[in-house]
Parts: C-alpha cells; sequence; structure tokens
C-alpha cells in the first residue's frame, strides 16, 4: 500500500516529509485537503490532526502527525529498504547529535525564518520592522551556524534527517525574497546551503510546488 | 562513568532530564554552572552549547544538548539496562505516536505554559493581558487534550517519554500560581495529571527544586 501524505505541496511541512520520502526512495502520493479551511473541520480535527495541522501521513491503517515525527518514523521503518541512504544513523552517539541538530532546527533555526517566510511569501504582506527584527534574529542564528558547519560538509558531519528539516523554509527565502544574501555571505552557510539544496531529491519536490 | 548533567535544578529542561533518568534508573550527578549569566561565556558557548542553553549531557566524552534530544539519547542508551520501565516501545508504530505527542507538547502545550511560568514563577512579574491571553491559549490546547485523554491513562496509552515532557512547566503552574483550575476542571486532563505527577520518579525530582 503505498504511503499518503495529507496536505498542500506549498507546505514547508509537507515538502519536508516529500523531501525525507524521496531520500528514502518510498513511493508516495499526495492527497490535497478541499481548502485550507477544511483543516480546521470537525472532520479534520477528529480524524487526522486534533490541532487542525498538516503534513498528516497515512501508512495503511496507521496514521500520524508532526512534522519531525514522521520523519522520524518513516526513517525508522522504511531506512535501507528501497535505498543505502541513511537519515539516522544506527549508532546511538551519531544518532543522538542528529536529533540535536534537529533540536537547533526547530528551536532556533526555523522559528524567526519561518515568521519572515510566512508575512512575505506566504501572506505577501511587507513589514519593515519585522524584516529588521528577523535580520537579526536570523544572524545571530546564521554565526552560530557559521562556526557549527566549520570543517564540516553536513551539521553532523554526515548527511542527516538534520539537514533535510532546514531545507523548506529556507528555499522560499532563496526563491522569493531578496534576502539570500543574509545566508550567502557567511561561507560556511552558503556551502552547505549550496550542498544540500542541489540534492536531486529536493529538486523533485520543488517542482511540485504550485506557487 | 556517571552521566552528568549540566544546569540548574530550577529549569524546566533540566528537570525533564532528571525525570528521565529516574524512570530509566540511571545514576547521575549534577553540575551547576557558575551563574545564569555563565551559560552566555565564550567557553561554555564553545565547549557546552553554541546557544548558550542548559541542559547539557555529558556521557563520559560524549556531549549532547537539548532536553528532548538528551532524553531520547538516554532511552536509546539506557532503556532496559536499570530496570523494565519503558519510555519510547520498541515497535515503530507505537514510538512515533510518543515521538507525535512530544511534538504536541513542544509545539502547543509548552509555548504558552512556559510564557505564563516565565513571567509569573521565574521573574515574579505579573501582566493582566498575558495572563488572559494565555488563559484562552491553554484552555484551547487542555480541550484538545481533554479529547485525547478520552479512555486512556496516558497521552500513548502506556506511560511515555511524552508524557515526562509535559511534566515540569505544568509543575510550577500547581505549586506556584493560582492557575491549576485551568487543567482540575477538565476531568481527563486532571487524572493525568495526578497520574503523572505523583509518580515517585517526579517527587524525586520536585525535592532537588531549590527554589
Amino acid at each position: 500500500m503505498t504511503v499518503k501524505i495529507v496536505g498542500f505541496e506549498v507546505s514547508p511541512g509537507v515538502l519536508s516529509v516529500m523531501m525525507c520520502l524521496h531520500e528514502l526512495g518510498v513511493p508516495y502520493q499526495i492527497e490535497n485537503p478541499a481548502s485550507w479551511q477544511a483543516l480546521k473541520d470537525e472532520d479534520f480535527i477528529a480524524n487526522k490532526h486534533p490541532f487542525g495541522k498538516i503534513p498528516v501521513l497515512c501508512d495503511g491503517d496507521y496514521t500520524i502527525t508532526e512534522t519531525r515525527a514522521i520523519c522520524r518514523y518513516l526513517v525508522s521503518k522504511y531506512q535501507g529498504k528501497y535505498n543505502d541512504t541513511i537519515l539516522i544513523p544506527n549508532d546511538v552517539h551519531k544518532a543522538g547529535l542528529v536529533d540535536q541538530y534537529i533540536s537547533y532546527e526547530y528551536s532556533y533555526y526555523t522559528p524567526p525564518v519561518a515568521k519572515l517566510v510566512v508575512e512575505e511569501v506566504f501572506h505577501k504582506t511587507s513589514n519593515p520592522e519585522l524584516v529588521e527584527t528577523s535580520q537579526k534574529e536570523i544572524d545571530k542564528v546564521l554565526n552560530v551556524y557559521e562556526k557549527l558547519l566549520n570543517g564540516k560538509e553536513y551539521l553532523n558531519g554526515e548527511f542527516s534527517l538534520a539537514d533535510v528539516l532546514h531545507i523548506s523554509f529556507t528555499h522560499f527565502i532563496f526563491s522569493s525574497t531578496k534576502y539570500a544574501d543574509w545566508w550567502n555571505k557567511k561561507p560556511n552557510v552558503k556551502q552547505w546551503w549550496d550542498r544540500i539544496s542541489n540534492r536531486d531529491c529536493w529538486k523533485k519536490c520543488v517542482e511540485k510546488i504550485k506557487f
């Protein structure tokens, strides 16, 4: 039975799950809800996501929600089944650090980037104050990343789920704002971004963005 | 070699890691940094946590940061070694849902609870507007939890790491604010809270709070 993502291809969370599936080589299909508003319907809340969010993953009779939980589940179940790509290493110490970098992404990196992308790209509004605050916040975070990435190709040394989860929101900065330079002026960050955003699997996801 | 937590016992993140260690039966020690300010020192940033946060876990030569990543690491490495408590089941589907509930905690439950606790308990200030907003936000979240907990003793049916991670911030609501009733008036939530906060392992953690 084919794995099914419930969600819209433009959603950064959905894109992260798609990327994870492509990297693991798992065939999947996408089911678009009727509308964004439909995510708040009683039926969706009761049967898909109690907080009315996407993505939701259906794997046969099994349903799981929340981007990072879905990705970890997919790795646990499918890593090594369709190809040799490793997103979370078996070694407990290496796996712990992948988890740590996923937490850096969710706790420090994505919040200011997401705020800016939602405002400027998705809502198509512009708020100079928000841009100024975002620039300061993002610059602080990227300065830390510049050090973390020193001498490394990927956050955890080898490519991992932690890198995957940084791509989707950042993609919209590069594709649809004038702020790419905030990233490009930091050499380690720039090289890392080029490396992860040029992966074939990501290019296959980007093709599907209807935006 | 004894596992070492770097942090202060009053920190909700540190308390979550302590609870996890108690549940797994892993002996540990705590090393207090010189001060809260010391978390932003060059040395701490370079050698402990690049964003200047606690807890940090040192396990021999291995260092890992971020509360939820630390807890997952501890489960992967130590579950079943000292006792029979299961915080993350081996079954991939059950484990996926534990991860999902951890994401509910981190994404929806803890943010409004933490904001209120930090303001009222840690900073000892009072902001009626924040209280009003918090009450609305927390009530929405707890209404979802009331349904999620229907007919279940714990979030994932059986006790898990997801329950553990809900305890520490909520503890401060019950111990140090007048808002416990927001929880107590919802029967399933109340029973769940009584069940998890009365665990011996949590009582051992609470004894160590210097506050």
